[in-house]
């Protein structure tokens, strides 16, 4: 840190992304729960198609995809606001919607960039511990002050809640934000998108870097009441309009509409992500409910960072946090079967070497 | 503004970006200082290659761009930070070194985003006024407290500074930072890179958007010490880490390699510049002496205001600012040289048509 550097962030501690080795091609890697499937050939051909002259500025507004994703998600256009990745749009609803007097609400074990959002925007926040078995309950965010931050599926569980229990939340105060970031949302969860027309306090956030395979893309957006919309759409003329590139802009719109490949791979992910399951259980793994494309799991026979080293030797990355509460366990990215065959192949290797 | 938004934000007024009119094929558009060229096919088909798999995330460090920017401006890698356009930059280094103690200093004429970086960052600032012939005096900021900004050339003026004129300031005060806005350096002004290594206390932003011909990929950067450079990081990875996709990445790098062309642009517009002034001022037009790919203009026969009117009438759209200082002027990009022949033949007309 500089001597120049505003003292307002002193405290600041920045979000860590997942290791992305130099020499990536010595491994599998499982750790940063990106799609095994390249966007598809029809997909980049039309984006080609599509993008605008690129000595000439993005579309502000981005008012082709805007309307894409409005029609894949039967709301209207201006429900919808689009970003350089969902995290640009998470900070942003954090600088909407938390300050010193109104807190963010998130768990404990969550999306780790959700505490960091609220220290570089000087907010308040709280941390609501998940249950023992590490599932969300809806109760313990109903009566409290402040704006939801909720991932469902939840990282890095993976489990999810059903939309009824986030509609209490939603419901039962509505002077205040729900934010459901549904990062993960197509590999099995059920979608808040629905709620969107009933409640003008939720915000349902999605993004194309996991089901739609784009995550080198950057592409983030947003659904919500046309207020919050609005609301969003201000910080983003007052840090950066063009946030969303032409070439981005155009490759979304292509991947919309390509639905039936984005479908059919989500499809490959949960099969390719029950059968990892059933081989970790065999060895008798706990592995948590998930209905993202990760998986969370731990033995009594091994620990969380010995399990996370042992396959980084043997050439896999998966991910392994050392926070106390989950220090047992790793997060496995769920990638193509031969990806996954290896990872269980290798999990056996990792076992039968303790009994030597 | 919906009822949640958060109250810090209330005087919050979003800037504003040039005109983009839907019906665009419908006029000349001298109004957002885009380039009139593509990038190079060289660089395209250069970028093909680069580009890495899409379904993976983009690399948090760009690495090989930040290398390649680093040997394009001989300096070390860790003293060049990319950012999504340099805008985003720009605001990094209002959140990094502007709080409500540590004013922005910039000029009454400038840039109209600094007062927006401003605002939403809560930070405090003060207008320096530019002298009245629009030149900015480096006395002005010479013994005044805060952080300041440069454009130079300066917006929407053109004019330009000698780096020797900003060395006076960046030297006067080594306890604050000087960041130079240098968006339209490579139409014929100095750059104040080869103060970086020299000073710890400047900062230069760059951007593609303009003599690299990159607007719709929005790629913008900024040289400093390594000191600000790792301020400028902390503020990324706790905002956006991901901020620059594979795709503009790839751009940046091939567009480097391709610097042959993006200069032989530049001189063209350099050559389009003059004849458009010489043009210009046998019609009788004040033109400020402009480093940049625009110019600023006015007459004593016609408004500023009837100036942009009467152009976007005939089908080519200019900008005009209402702030009272400079209402009577307008703001012209130099394109083509096509382009610049239908503008002069149209201020022709316009004038003509005054003395029907």
């Amino acid at each position: 840190m500089s001597r120049f550097f505003s003292k307002k962030y002193s405290m600041l501690e920045p979000y860590v992304p997942g290791e992305q080795p130099s020499d990536m091609d010595r491994y599998i890697k499982l750790n940063t729960n990106e799609s095994p499937f390249p966007p598809s050939d029809k997909a980049m051909a039309m984006a080609h198609s599509l993008t605008r002259s690129l000595q000439l500025y993005s579309d502000p507004d981005s008012v082709e995809l805007t309307k894409a994703l409005a029609k894949t998600y039967n709301v209207e256009p201006d429900m919808v606001a689009v970003s350089n990745g969902s995290d640009e749009i998470l900070n942003f609803a954090f600088m909407a919607y938390t300050d010193k007097e109104n807190p963010a609400l998130f768990a404990d074990i969550t999306y780790g960039f959700y505490p960091v959002f609220a220290q570089i925007n000087a907010s308040a926040y709280e941390l609501i511990p998940l249950r023992e078995d590490f599932s969300l309950c809806a109760d313990d965010y109903i009566g409290r002050r402040g704006t939801v931050f909720i991932a469902n599926p939840n990282a890095p569980t993976g489990m999810a809640l059903p939309v009824s229990e986030i509609e209490r939340i939603v419901k039962a105060d509505q002077d205040r934000i729900v934010v459901v970031d549904e990062a993960y949302v197509d590999f099995g969860a059920e979608s808040c998108v629905g709620l969107v027309r009933r409640y003008p306090n939720i915000l349902v956030c999605q993004t194309f870097s996991k089901s739609r395979s784009f995550a080198g893309g950057r592409l983030g957006y947003a659904i919500g009441s046309r207020e919050i919309i609005a609301d969003l759409n201000t910080i983003k003329y007052s840090t950066n309009p063009y946030n969303v590139n032409s070439m981005t802009s155009a490759m979304g719109v292509a991947i919309l509409a390509d639905e039936e490949y984005t479908r059919a791979n989500c499809r490959t992910i949960m099969d390719n992500r029950d059968f990892t399951v059933d081989g970790l259980r065999k060895m008798g793994f706990r592995v948590l409910d998930s209905r993202a494309n990760f998986i969370f799991v731990s033995s009594d026979r091994i620990g969380g960072g010995d399990f996370y080293r042992a396959m980084k030797e043997r050439g896999i990355l998966i991910r392994h946090f050392t926070r106390d509460r989950i220090a047992d366990w790793c997060r496995v990215s769920i990638g193509s079967r031969q990806s996954m065959e290896a990872f269980l192949r290798t999990t056996g290797d990792i076992l039968a070497a303790l009994d030597d």
